[in-house]
């Protein structure tokens, strides 16, 4: 038997044991995984909330698993993301940091089948809220997933990381805790200034066919962000030398846009790594290829997490609830 | 003699000397003044340079100033702002920091009256150019017009003096001379901010009748600024508060407006005075009294500069180049 079984059933069997949906304002993703979180198929759609009229999220939901279901039977299905906020399907209330994934396993939140329908059982993880040294609430939805299953991928229980992107979200974890983050509205700064301020009248019309930049003007503005003296307002005058070095044709016009991204971006990592000297990022392939390039003019070690955060903490956080066994040893 | 003058011609009295001109990029005003740059009477049209269609700016100015010429003879004309620049009539070099309203008056750029037509003759003064730490360019067109007539109206001349608006200027003088300043973009990011991100979504729209606002909600966002610690990236944080208060009822949502138009002029405010405790400032009514609010509630005292300071810096920059005389004593 112990000769046989491995052929049989392998150690490692990948066998389908979890729905881990990720169930964001403009995408969803569903990931079929094992116990383990290792990811066996994955589907996505541009089907995020905001898209969903009329609270029509179950037949999304049915739709996009069905094969799956109808393949494995009815497997647990847990949800992340703003799926779980005020506008989403059913609001999961935020816990208030310190979160360790075993204080959001015991809080998640089921949904009645009459809701669901179709014989699913659905779970969705709740969201943290953290408070600033002013009082100031900042939340998060679907990034603790993320941050829990990094933390499991990478084997390690504290540090920095960062979710870069429209709003990058800087999380600091400390004895497997999300004891505090900071929420930057950096990518969506960058469009309303490129789009709607004097900044972008001076930036030439994208060429089809163009190349990617060169990155250089990028790593100048996060060089200029991060040798500038000053407070928060001080980025309000920052960002004008955008405009005024084109002026002078101190800034090649095509590459006023890279500048300004770096300002924002050496801005915001500037403020938010303090004396970090390595950072996990939590990006697609381009995002964190653009950050590493300013972590590193940073002198800041960037550690890249891997692709699949999201399916392995919704999986882990399924274990910890018990939704699903753990994999055997 | 000496009893009958004074009926006849009295000491002071106010005879058109001038035509001084504060051509931006919105806007046309036009000014007939005395030598000492009384106001006698004024005109003010939308005609704004980017109005201008193919650089029919000669039309504009005789036509404004039709009435007083033809009244008064050929006065000269002196114009300040983004009519001396690239996009305006005709260009006229920027000047380096530190600058005096002398040399300022040495470097007026006269028009050729083949340019100007009608038998005007023309002169524009010069924009300045800083250079902050980094060395990025910092410019200004017509607002060191504006600075001149303060100093000269409130008999100063040094002192930490404001420009606020769109793109606020703030401007450093010492003995006499502009040496240096800093342009924010205060305006213009909260417009962008406003109407091009979800700080915006949950703004109320504007109500017809509406009354003005309290107040009260955008010195709560001033002092927030002032408070926060950080670098320049904090601004990117400190103005997601603005919708996590709203989230969380902290804040009404009439009053997330006001609060973000607050943590942006706080943190400008911030960044800019230092620890200067006293600021002139120059701007319409309503952005005087809306700073003044932000300036009182940080424990900095706003002296308002009179509402005239663009035709009096326009006629001693006139009397400094011998265009126009000198009143009499």
């Amino acid at each position: 038997m112990s000769i046989s079984a491995p052929s049989l059933v392998p150690a490692r069997a990948a066998v389908p044991a979890l729905i881990a949906v990720d169930w964001g304002t403009s995408s969803f993703r569903a990931f079929l995984t094992s116990a383990s979180g290792q990811v066996l198929d994955a589907v996505e759609t541009a089907s995020g909330i905001l898209r969903i009229a009329d609270g029509q999220f179950a037949p999304v939901l049915q739709v996009a698993t069905a094969p799956w279901v109808s393949a494995h039977g009815p497997l647990p299905v847990l949800m992340s993301g703003m799926i779980g906020s005020r506008q989403g399907w059913c609001e999961a209330p935020y816990q208030a940091c310190p979160v360790r994934i075993a204080d959001a396993a015991r809080a998640l939140l089921p949904l009645p089948e009459t809701l669901t329908g179709g014989g699913l059982r659905v779970s969705i993880v709740p969201g943290v809220v953290a408070r600033d040294a002013s009082g100031h609430p900042d939340v998060m939805r679907g990034e603790e997933t993320q941050i829990f299953g990094a933390l499991e991928r990478l084997g390690v229980n504290a540090g920095t990381l960062v979710l870069p992107g429209t709003h990058s979200k800087w999380v600091t974890v400390a004895d497997g805790a999300i004891t505090g983050f900071s929420t930057y509205m950096t990518g969506e700064v960058f469009s309303a200034l490129k789009d709607h301020t004097i900044l972008g009248r001076l930036m030439p019309a994208p060429r089809a066919g163009a190349g990617p930049s060169s990155g250089a003007a990028f790593v100048r503005g996060v060089s200029a962000a991060a040798g500038i003296a000053g407070g928060p307002g001080a980025l309000l005058r920052l960002i004008f030398s955008a405009r005024t070095l084109g002026l002078f044709d101190e800034l090649a016009s095509e590459d006023i846009a890279d500048y300004l991204s770096g300002l924002l971006v050496g801005a915001e990592i500037r403020d938010a790594a303090g004396a970090t000297s390595e950072v996990v990022v939590i990006a697609s392939d381009a995002l964190a290829a653009r950050y590493g390039q300013a972590f590193r003019s940073l002198g800041i070690e960037p550690i890249t997490a891997p692709a699949d955060c999201a399916a392995a903490g919704l999986a882990a956080l399924a274990r910890h609830a018990g939704m699903i066994a753990s994999p055997q040893a």
